[in-house]
């Protein structure tokens, strides 16, 4: 962990990021340390330590509409791969994350709702989950 | 109910509509009846008869995630309120909607979010459920 | 007409757009000329001028792929109503163009189709052609 | 075909894809059948069979508004690769489809027209119609 | 100002939006009170806090960058209106601010341009500024 | 320089562009010169003669809120990579265009303010800037 983080939102996010993903946290600090460490400080403060720490939904209802945000996008398949591997984390059955993308064919249409399943097989491919 | 309704998927449509707003499936049908009552028939069958009849998610799990999707688009004001009542039906507390919403900050930005709870804000004050 | 007009783009935009909407062009003038003159010249200019005067396509399919693209960005209702009251103009049906914003509903969900209708059932409205 | 099929719906989904792009119907299948069947399922009986199958406007009309949302949704390039196939096949000519991708320069913006071009581009390459 | 208030990025925040708009803040807190105080806590820390108080950029280049952005998303009208506000504050000229506009019309495409100057329209004729 | 080019708008488009990127109009030439050359023309003329060369606003401020609006698109990385290296050429610091890009993180959200910085870490490190 960088020397930024001595203070209590970074510290709250971090924990909060690391129940959900012990290496998601490391990954974003990885991405952007020679381009913008600023940002990776940010999003482990504003929306794992001030949004994701709050107490009103529990964690899996926390990913599944961050799914459903994501596949309406439609443009943030690397964001949606990481939050399937993070809702498979927090509990959610691949069966429920299949089943919110398929509902978003209602509201975002069917080119985002099919890209979205093509992220989802591309997680279960590589974590040996898809079906036979 | 009109006489295009005698399939299987209109009236499964139909029920699981009505279970969670009784009024909302006439609403639909008199919105549209004199511009394009096809569309009606489509709205019952696809997104209720089709999908939120599946069994693999909840009702309340499935408006949550409507939610999440009606705020990122950003333009679909009217909806987004008929699904918040929706969500209360479904057992979905005050709480959890203003919850999801402010969540999509993250992923969709403040815009969108604050149109979001201006949108609940509208619906809480129209069933006086809003904070004094 | 404004004397920024004589150039032969903007001569053919007029001409064009006048044979879509008699009255648009000058709508539009109005609208825009105490904020921005210089883009009401533009609107004339590149839309009209450069893109709808080209051959390749008849105006009549040129207002359905309008209404298409109108329908799918969601936010321009007051674009769409415009284009619908010149696809009339061009001589297409009221049925095409309910017909071509029931097919947006695969691509661009449900919201966006049903809005477009909404906004398709006011003009029709205006003009008195709608279903008794 | 699987044997989820036996509905009027599907096989009149099935005859409509089937006329438009002789593989669509497999692929999709193909590509959905390990990590969503009931999708590929959806996608022949609701665009398809719904849709598409209407009487209202002719095929060669679906295809171009369908490019023309594609392209406006900016997300969506296989789809969208996908659809200049159908249109090809369904009488459109390669003129016409760069036509409407043009157009949506005005509505959509540039970078979301030519986005569409370098799709389109790709599309005639691979059949061996680009210019030389 | 209400007594969540005790901390650097909230008092950083509040400082910061009130040397750009000195009364943004309490109507962000007043909008916001009986729905989502929360969300207004939010608000003041993180745009406002984090980031606008950041001295990489002066303030009148990012009320232009947020007007671009506005005007890109296209259904954030509330929002754009209270920015152009902002940056007529912060030194922009009425000028600039249409500038930055119409260059949207580029990449947003025009009814998004279109709509930016008719935000703007509005708040140069709240503020008696409109050319006559 | 192809031989549609003998016109003021042209001419003006080609200068303007060249001196932010020397290189940027051949290449658009070359992209496009055997999908749709006419496309190619419209690019030099609309955006680059009409658009970029007003006096409004200096190149610097021209291309920050290109960045800003290409960065809310999200679909559109290819055009933000090019808009980075004509913003490094116009003169703007990769601080700026940086902080541009994390600003988006409040109005477009963080999956699209992240894909803008990798997209600028992609054109940092091509041009040996990034820093060790």
């Amino acid at each position: 962990m960088p020397d930024v983080t001595n203070n209590e939102r970074y510290q709250k996010g971090w924990a909060t990021l690391s129940k959900i993903n012990d290496k998601a946290g490391e990954r974003i600090l990885k991405l952007l340390e020679d381009v913008c460490p600023d940002m990776a400080k940010l999003v482990i403060e504003f929306p794992y330590g001030d949004i994701y720490s709050r107490p009103g939904l529990d964690l899996k209802t926390r990913e599944l509409i961050t799914i459903a945000s994501l596949t309406t996008l439609g443009f943030a398949k690397d964001q949606l791969k990481a939050h399937v591997y993070n809702a498979l984390n927090a509990g959610c059955s691949k069966e429920e994350i299949i089943e919110v993308i398929m509902q978003m064919s209602v509201y975002a249409g069917f080119p985002a709702a099919l890209n979205g399943l093509f992220a989802v097989k591309e997680v279960l491919t590589e974590k040996g989950l898809l079906n036979k």
